[in-house]
Parts: structure tokens; C-alpha cells; sequence
């Protein structure tokens, strides 16, 4: 029997050293999907599927890095993945990698059951999130999610003897803040500042309603970094926020977009 | 109060008549994502998210359709979305819209837990599927699997010295059946039919293990094709597939790519 | 010296005999990138860049197929790909291949300079479009071109007090024909179809154009289709069609989507 | 005749004041679509299609931007995009705006003619690169070319008896530099750090010399960062680097990935 055919001969070349004396800022796994159950402010659970990127520092003595451990990793979390435990999943990576920062990014679809604005009929929204966190010298976690919304030109509306003209709109906001935050209260932040929310469910009393809606409340994509910005500040507990608005022009085949971040612990940016 | 803003007088155009004299053959809603809940083989019951597609046959003499209705029909089926309840979906569907032909798709990713080869580690493999079904004057369902898989080149490791190229794979089968038919069976048809199957989770016997059985078991695309064309004879109740194979040459920038249809109720292809 | 060595003895696997005895119906290169000139009715000859898949029908007693001739074939014809070429190069690879079938489909953004509505000033629009080809027994070309558009809601106009809900649409016309098609006719049927066309670049008064134009031109997606299949039998030498509608909704974070397919040959859809 | 129809007399919103004391970092257009002419080192001149990003700083004071005028801007280059104008389109962009700071991405796809090593067959590679420039306080422009390249997996190769598995990688590299830089030059420092490069056609022999060359130069993602990152120091100019490796894993489902920054103006790094 050859001596490779036996696992505790096998070379472990990943933890052989390296000369070239370059350290690596990040190696680890990319796009490994996982189910997860995450929080939920109305009904406590949610079950979703994530895409998962684990990454740790390699010093520079260091060959290779263990990829296989990131997942024994996720297998013990069981995909429970909350905001309140990201912390605890970047320590047991910096320990089992012997690492001195590790990096995480869950990226999942999430559901919020809305009412339609006039019939009250229930439908399912869905919103793209992710958690963001680095634990090495300092910790850094970001809670980020994307909100679909309606937005109506406010140059348009004002040129135009009918009609304005809208469209769909994404906005993403990405946070940095103390203590605990809902997915849920940063939306509504996005959708009160938008022209409307969009919906998955209207019948044609609320289609009326968020036409007029949306036509009484024009927005650039300008006014929407701004309105976020500023309603942000509200937050219980937000330090920092970065803002993208990204609008998919329906007299364009290109999207007007913008880009913000606040930092809400100076005064730098009033 | 203008009468507009009555419900009851809003005025619906969709259900007015058309008269172009033009029946369309799939009118309704695209990318609607919603939450569901799928038969597992061995956890009876999986949670996911899906994306809907659902469409019917509109009829030349009306204007439109009432697209809020494909909603209202998810939500009655409160996400429980099986291969047996498409059926009765799609006749929801009909009934609702009284159309003569309904469609309905639904895409979703479906895990399933795979152990390493030799140390028996378990990890979590995703599989994208997808329901097809329409509903009129006969009765048409497909289910449809995406299975990655390890492909090494046949070609590469005749000629060469040492070594051979190899690559991840995508190997797509839809399949028409009678009865009942476990994703699981399709994905093990794929799996058997590849160089190797891959893995989310590999320690380095394992690893030894998948590299030796890929370099012992070439396959191009062609050969996926028919492996799987065969094996498939041998599943009950399956009467027709389509297979299709894509591999991402780690030589080339390009795909190999294959395409294949086998009708199991004649020998026509024989 | 090692016989592998040597490339008059290099095995040829692909050209070996295959007992499984099953046809395969598709097998060749997938996107397969490669710069273009296009015919240009404006400019006589436009250059861009092109995805290409190239595939044969492989005998049951052949075990595989000689990749590389494809690129071969791509690189005599020196990225002159036309409507009127196509037979030519399929030509080429059912000879080359010894194929009884073969297939093209080539993919390419195809710009078109257009002058804003008020002010004249112009911008490039892009227009994704692909060329397919099938070539056995019979011969079988489809051009098709993705033509963006705005669409405004006619349910939304008709119960609202101010304004309508429009948005980015998507029209995705597939035709066969005879003789000769400028891409350029098929675009504008649509966008003589849709609310109105989008532009790159629009000046305030031509803003205020557009804007009204879509709302006094509202459109759902079934009438894009009608529209656009009632034109298109006013353009010569067109024998069949397919056409697809998807509206980006404004409102929802879905798409409203319609598909109609039409035979100018004979009367069955009227 | 309404005010609003005459040109003239279109209020411009956009010129507004803001009151709510926000200035905004980036505004403007996304993913706008034009035919460019890029340099080339071996054919001097090389068409393609591009996508631009063009956004300038927004002082607080202003409510929005005029966002027809980056396309006005991008008809006044007429497509001639090279790394030497980007700073003065840049400039023209700060002045229309009276802008502090402008920003300007290009991605386009480059191709290369590439001959194959062992029977010196030619085919076309693609490249896709960007050019990214910032022109406010400082003048900022990063080169970026992402090249797909072959990896053979040292652990697997060392572990067993017979092949190694390997897989297409994209390695994604941005240089800030000094003087001029050819992508090309950046390319063959990558396809030199790989295990192999990737070709668009090899005849046999060429298949037979790429797999044993592979074979023979096992790279975990961690040696290309770590080779890609000191032969950078060799390339006349180049200031900073950041490099990213991406292994298509064929054994998994998900990536192996690794990121390194470098700077070449100290030695933090060694």
C-alpha cells in the first residue's frame, strides 16, 4: 500500500512555509450557498438561503490556508445567522485559523409581509441584505439592505403639462451602529423617502393610491440620498451610513445614480 | 368627491374589449420571489425561495389581464409548492383567469446533505431546480435539475505525460414523467455520470479520493450526455428528457457544451 | 523521446467509435468571444463585439467532436458576420464537421445613432441582438433584437387623478423572413408600438416631450404585442414572428411579462 | 399656449437651491453604453464596446445635477478612450459641472491575438478591463484587467497517485502607476504566475503542452497573489497593486479566493 493512500501520511502542504515574504490580506471561500434562519422582527424566524464569503489574513510564513475548515465553521453555526451572533462566528474562525483578522459576508433574500396602502390585501416583499463583518485589531460589522421603491422626476413633473415620468428605483443602505438594529426599520426609513414603496400586491384602489402618491412626492435620486440621510440620523443607535441610489431611468437605457455616506459621530458632512 | 376615488367606480380597462383580433399565448407575471416549502427525500419537508413565473392564455376580445390575481394564488397556496400540487395550482390558475391554458415555473435552490467520500464529513450541496408546468388543452410538466459536477477531458489525458485538464461541469436535465419523481434520483443519475460528483466539504483523503476517481473516469461532454441518456431508461415513470451539459474548460475561456433530447416511449434515437 | 510526444502520434480519441449508439443532437463551443463588423444601415459597417455558439449534430457512432475546428471557422471569416453570410459559415461547419446539421447563434450590441425628439441632439443607443441560424435538412434564420422602451400604464391613467405609473420596458422581437431585414425596421416598429422610445440623451425640452407623449400613449404589455404583430405584417418580407414584452413594473418589484407568437403565411391567430 | 411648452422657459429644477446642508459624493450616470477605440500595443487602434460611470461631487447648495450632460461629454470624445485622455475628460467633466471632484469608469472588453504554444495556431483572447479615473484634490487612475488563467492544485497533486484536480481562475488586477502602462504587459505578468494560461484554440499537441505545463506548476490562490504581486515590481511604473485570484473550484461548488493590496513605495508589506 502506498504511503499517500494512508490519511495520516497525507502532506499538508498548506501549512508548509512560504519564503516569498508576503502576507495575504484575505483567502477563504467565496459563493458557498448555505440556508440560514435569520430574525425577524414580526415573526421572530425566518428561513432564507445565503451565499456566504469567509475569509481570513495569511501571514506571510504561511503556504496555504485549510479551505475546508470555513465550512466545518458554517456546519456548526447550523445556519442560524443573526447580527447578534456574526461576532462569535468571526472568533471561532480566527481561532481555528490561527488568524489575526477574519471577514464575513452573508448575503440573503428577505421577506416582510406588507399591506397594500387602500385595500389592506397582504403581499410579500422581498429585500436583498447582507451582513458585513471583519474582527482582527478592531471589530467593523455593517448591516446592509437593498430597498426597491418607486420614483418619480421631479424635473419631469414640473416641465410637463401631463404625466411625470417614474420608475423603479433601487436604493441600498449599508450601517454601522451600537447595539442592536432591525432589517426592518431601515427599510421604512428607504421607503418613506422614496416617491412610494413599491408592492407586491395592488388592486386598483391602491394602484390610484400610490400613482397619486408617487406624483405628490417627485424625487432625484439626489433628494432620496438626502431624505435617507437625514432620517437615518433617527435611528436609535446609527454611527455611520454609506447611500446608494440607483434609478432605472424609463426614458433612459442607463440608470441615474448617487452615492452618500454620513458619518453620524462628527458634523463633517453639514 | 370625484368618483374616481370611489373604488367601486374605478373603471376596469383590462376587462375591456380588444379589438385587434389578437389572442396572446402567455400573458402575466415574471420574478416574483416568494418563500416555499418543497418535499425533501430525507427531511420531508425543505424551506427555500423560489421565484414565479405564472402566465395564461388571453383570449383576442380582452384588453388585459389582472395581474394582482397571480399573487392572491401564491398566497393561497401559503408557499407550499410540491410537484404535486402544481396541478392544482395551475387549475386555480385557469379557473381564476378563465383562461383555456395556464403556465406556471418555479425556480428555486434545493440543498441536500452529502458526505465526503472517504471521512464521511458532512456538508451542504445546492441544486438549482426548477417546476414546469402548463395546463390546457393537455397536461405538460417537467421537472429540471442543475447538478455541478467534476468533468476531466478524455482527449487531455491520453495525450499527455502527466495529468489531465479538468474543470467544473453544469449539467442541466428536465425530464417529463409519469407518477412520482424524487429530485434526488436525477441528481444521482448526474453524479454517476460525471468524472467525479463535487462536494462543499473535502478533508484531504477526500480530496486524494476525488482527484484519483476523476483521472480514472474521463468524460467529455458527449459522454456525460449519453451516460446519463441511458441511465435515465432505468428511473421509473421517466418518458422524455432533455440534457444538456456545459463544461467550463479550465483550458479555454469558452464552454464545451452539449444537447441532448431522448423520448423513452419509442426507440427513435436508438 | 516519449511517442506522446511526438503530434503526428497524438491519439485522436474524439475520431474513436462510440457503441453507446445515441445521436447527439447539439454539441460544440459556447460563448466564445470575438470582436465583429456588422452591416450598418446608417454607416454601412459598424464593429462591435460578439458572444458566439457554434454546435453540430454528432453521429451516434463518433465519440466526440474536434472543438477547435469551430474557433478555425470563426477565424477565416475574420469577424464579417452578416444576415447574408450566415448560410456561408454554416456551410462551412456541416462541411468541415461532416455534420448533417449545424448551428449559429451569434450575439452583439448593435448602436444606432438617435436625435432627440425637440432638440436634435444626438446619442448612441444600444440594441442587444443576436443572429440564429440552424442549417440541415432545411435551413432555419431568425434575427432578434431587444429593443428598450417606456411604457405607461393605462389601468394606472385611466384611475388616477394625476399622473400614471410607467417604467423601463424590455421588447424582445424574434422574425424569420425573406430576403433581406434591416434591424433597424424592426426596432422601429417597436418603439412606434411601446408609449415611447428611450433616448441616451435628452435636453429639458425634450423631456417635457417624452413625458407627455407616454402619457398620451399609455400601453400594456399585451398591447406592445398586439402592436408590434400588426406592423410587423406591414414589413416586407417578414414570415413569422416572435414577441416578448416585459415591463420592469414601476409599482412592484416584479415584471409584467407577455409572449405571442405569430404566422404571417397563414390566418390561424387572427 | 402654456408657458411650459416654450424651451425656454422650462424651469430648471435642478438648478435649484437645497436647503437640507447635504453635499453628495457621486452623482450621475451608470452603465451607459458607447462604441470606443481603445490604444493597442500590436494593431495601434482596437475597437470595442464599453460601458461608462460618470458621476461629479455635488456641493450641498445645489438640489440636482443636469445628468444629459456626461453623455454630451461622451459624444465630444467620440469614443476615443485611452489611459492618456482620461485626465482630460476628467477635466471636462469637473468644468461643465463646476464640479470639485469627477469620477470616470470605463469597462470594456480587450482582445488580443494569442498564438497557441505548441503548433502556433492564432486565436482571439478577451480580456475585460477598466479604466478608472478620480480627478479632484489629487488626481487618482487605476488600470484593471481581469485575466482567466489555469490552476492546478498543489495539495491535490501532492496527495495523489494520479492527477491533480484543476480549474479555470479569474485573476483581477488594478495598478496605479507612473507614466504609461500597456495592458498587455500586466496580462503576461498574471499568465506567467498561473499554472497555465488559457487559450481560444489548441490543437492537440497545444493540449497535451498546456496540461503537463499545468501539471508541472501546481498554484494554490495564494501563489498567484503572492507571484503576480512580485513580478508587478519588475513592470516600470507600477506604484500600487490590488490583486485578487478566483478558483472555479472543480471539485466544489463555491470558490477558493484570496485578495492582496501592495504597495511599491514602501516595504510595509515585506
Amino acid at each position: 500500500m502506498d504511503e499517500k493512500t494512508t490519511k495520516e501520511n497525507l502532506r499538508d502542504i498548506q501549512n508548509e512555509p512560504d519564503l516569498r515574504n508576503i502576507g495575504i490580506d484575505k483567502v477563504g471561500v467565496k459563493d458557498v450557498r448555505y440556508p440560514i434562519v435569520v430574525l425577524d422582527k414580526a415573526k421572530e424566524r425566518q428561513h432564507t438561503v445565503a451565499s456566504f464569503n469567509m475569509y481570513v489574513y495569511l501571514p506571510h510564513h504561511f503556504k496555504g490556508t485549510h479551505m475546508s475548515r470555513f465550512v466545518e465553521i458554517l456546519n456548526e453555526y447550523s445556519g442560524e445567522i443573526t447580527v447578534e451572533n456574526l461576532p462569535s462566528i468571526l472568533s471561532a474562525m480566527k481561532e481555528r485559523f490561527e488568524a489575526s483578522t477574519a471577514h464575513l459576508e452573508v448575503a440573503f433574500p428577505y421577506f416582510i409581509e406588507k399591506a397594500a396602502p387602500v385595500s389592506g390585501f397582504k403581499g410579500l416583499m422581498e429585500y436583498e441584505c447582507r451582513l458585513l463583518g471583519s474582527f482582527g485589531e478592531v471589530e467593523d460589522y455593517i448591516v446592509e439592505v437593498k430597498v426597491p421603491v418607486t420614483t418619480l422626476c421631479p424635473c419631469s413633473k414640473e416641465i410637463s403639462d401631463r404625466g411625470a415620468h417614474n420608475q423603479r428605483g433601487t436604493v441600498t443602505v449599508g450601517v454601522r451602529f451600537k447595539g442592536f438594529l432591525w432589517i426592518e426599520d431601515i427599510i421604512s426609513v428607504v421607503e418613506a423617502s422614496a416617491s412610494s414603496p413599491v408592492f407586491s400586491l395592488l388592486k386598483r384602489a391602491d394602484e390610484k393610491y400610490v400613482t397619486e402618491q408617487a406624483y405628490d412626492n417627485p424625487r432625484f435620486v439626489e433628494d432620496i440620498l438626502r431624505e435617507v440621510a437625514i432620517k437615518l440620523k433617527d435611528l436609535d443607535g446609527v454611527k455611520w451610513a454609506r447611500i446608494e441610489a440607483e434609478n432605472h431611468e424609463s426614458i433612459h437605457n442607463h440608470s441615474a445614480y448617487g452615492y452618500l455616506e454620513m458619518d453620524y459621530t462628527d458634523d463633517s458632512k453639514e
